[in-house]
């Protein structure tokens, strides 16, 4: 539907869904952000795309019910933004959508996600039903990395990873302009890959994954930790703590909370080495929730990525100094990705 | 050149090249292995692929004349074998090569083998000129990889890594029967990646990478420390001390040896995980020359894998029992990667 003027880009999260309506030309026309429900509480296995979110360890399934209840708040949201643009649903030309976990793009359906209890949702043949208009799904993660290629925030990288650092760690990998997917499409599990030997246990079930130390759940358990062992510092006062609160005191010079992200960017910037070093990209673009931190995130990550460098000619000839970036905190990456689907969509059509 | 009954495979190694001639029907025909010169004696990055093998820590260029003379050796290697094989050069259809470092395999060039001393050698011209065949360049780890698929060692899989565990480690990555490469034929390198935060130093500056602990290097340094601290056991009364030692040593229940074993292994087999997390492949075959200890190297890794796997649904999802195998000793995946190669070029030009 090429004469219609507005695109939508849809980030689905596990506790709420952002859309993004842009004109043809790329310029912001309306915006929305409802809340989903989450399906529990505990630490998860990160919104980050491929089958093995599925483990029996890893939450309940919601069934029909919660995929319905999702499939009205995204329409709810989609219709929302348009009307923030001024405009009218018959405006839109097309949708993209970001979902976590396991999704099957060509089929249109999302297999697995634990957080949203969603499974084997056929999100496409819902959305289009409901809105009249062409949908395309894709994983969050992998969305989100193919709407950065060519991008000026990837400064034209056609091969580079998006990882997202949120309540989980995962990543989206793109080479030469292809999404790289791997057997099963669950490539990019970088949160689960062991930071620390023989550290925490994870949701997982291993020892010391990245995202013991780097997610926001990871944080957060370290914090009520260094709170529970008495050398808290300030974050000893609060009632609860999340990773925004343990950013909020490393800003402000608190030891304990500088202890925590100091360890969270050192096994961060370690594990974006080693993507690199496995998958061969040319950037590395960080969004998520933490990674919304600002300095408090990114002086940690740059401050092992510096050292690293020093130390080694392998690590400085593979990660030019400009090659990791963190995006700014207003760039939702899954739902400009998902515009950037949506016209690809409109363009495949016309 | 179908008409011809012959096709070899070429392993072009730091130490040796070892050449595999088979008949049409894949039978071995005959076999040669030559010492090839090395060019200086440190722990190295391994020959396991990309651009970064060539990092100005990395060794000497041995100029032209390295060249000159590695390229007599491999045709005096293919010549010997197919002279056991009761043939001469006209009985040849095709030659596969795998060489260590950063090989352009469309221009049949090796861009740089540091351990050699190549440096833009014209590997492919050179060879068809002496010997008067076609002849196809590779990767020695991407080889092996791409030989690997469909085979009946790896159970017929379309989507796996080899690993070459040697005197560096690197790892060939193919999925769905294409290998994967990255930005710029540099992906696989897990040898790299950090095993031991803050461990010991690596030749390529960074500390703690899985070479430090797993690569026949690291377990030769592994085991200097243990004799110099005075805890090396019976390691301490071996003039030098090669990997094969270690093992050995482990195999006759050296505590010493066995401590730096199953560090190795463990380190290993958690490098294994997150080459599978981040890639999705369906499983990795592991071949070597530290590989071919046997039990002793198989056991530690196993012991590792098999608790990850208890540990977490995620692993248990993500690593079939069967899916890491261990190649046989006598198994030459490089030299055989080259004849699938040779085989290939036959078809194509049939």
């Amino acid at each position: 539907m090429p004469d219609r003027p507005l695109l939508a880009g849809v980030d689905v999260g596990g506790t709420k869904v952002a859309v993004l309506v842009v004109r043809q030309d790329g310029s912001v026309a309306g915006r929305a952000v409802l809340p989903m429900d989450r399906r529990d509480g505990g630490p998860t296995t990160g919104g980050d795309g491929g089958p093995r979110d599925g483990g029996p360890s890893a939450g309940g399934d919601g069934g029909p019910r919660a995929g319905e209840a999702g499939v009205s708040r995204i329409v709810e949201a989609v219709r929302r933004a348009v009307a923030t643009a001024g405009a009218g649903e018959r405006d839109l030309g097309a949708i993209g959508v970001g979902a976590p976990g396991w999704v099957d793009a060509e089929a249109g359906i999302v297999r697995l996600a634990t957080n949203l209890g969603w499974h084997d949702l056929a999100l496409v043949a819902a959305l289009e039903e409901a809105l009249g208009v062409p949908c395309g799904l894709e994983n969050d993660v992998g969305l989100a990395a193919m709407g950065l290629v060519d991008h000026p925030l990837s400064h034209g990288a056609r091969s580079l990873a998006y990882v997202a650092v949120g309540t989980g760690i995962g990543a989206g990998i793109v080479v030469d302009g292809e999404r790289y997917r791997g057997r099963r499409g669950g490539a990019g599990e970088i949160g689960h890959v062991v930071a620390v030997p023989n550290g925490a246990r994870c949701a997982c079930g291993q020892r010391g994954c990245l995202e013991t130390v780097a997610a926001g759940w990871g944080i957060e358990r370290a914090a009520r930790e260094a709170v529970a062992s008495g050398s808290g510092g300030r974050l000893g006062g609060l009632a609860s703590i999340t990773a925004a609160d343990v950013y909020a005191a490393a800003r402000d010079g608190d030891a304990s909370a500088l202890e925590i992200t100091k360890a969270a960017g050192a096994a961060l910037a370690r594990a974006i080495v080693g993507l690199v070093l496995i998958c061969d990209v040319e950037r590395v673009l960080i969004g998520g929730g933490v990674a919304a931190a600002g300095d408090a995130f990114v002086d940690p990550l740059r401050a092992e990525l510096d050292r690293l460098r020093a130390d080694s000619d392998l690590v400085r000839g593979l990660l030019a100094e400009d090659a990791v970036i963190v995006l700014p905190p207003d760039f939702d990456a899954v739902a400009w990705g998902g515009v950037a689907l949506a016209r690809r969509m409109g363009s495949a059509k016309a």
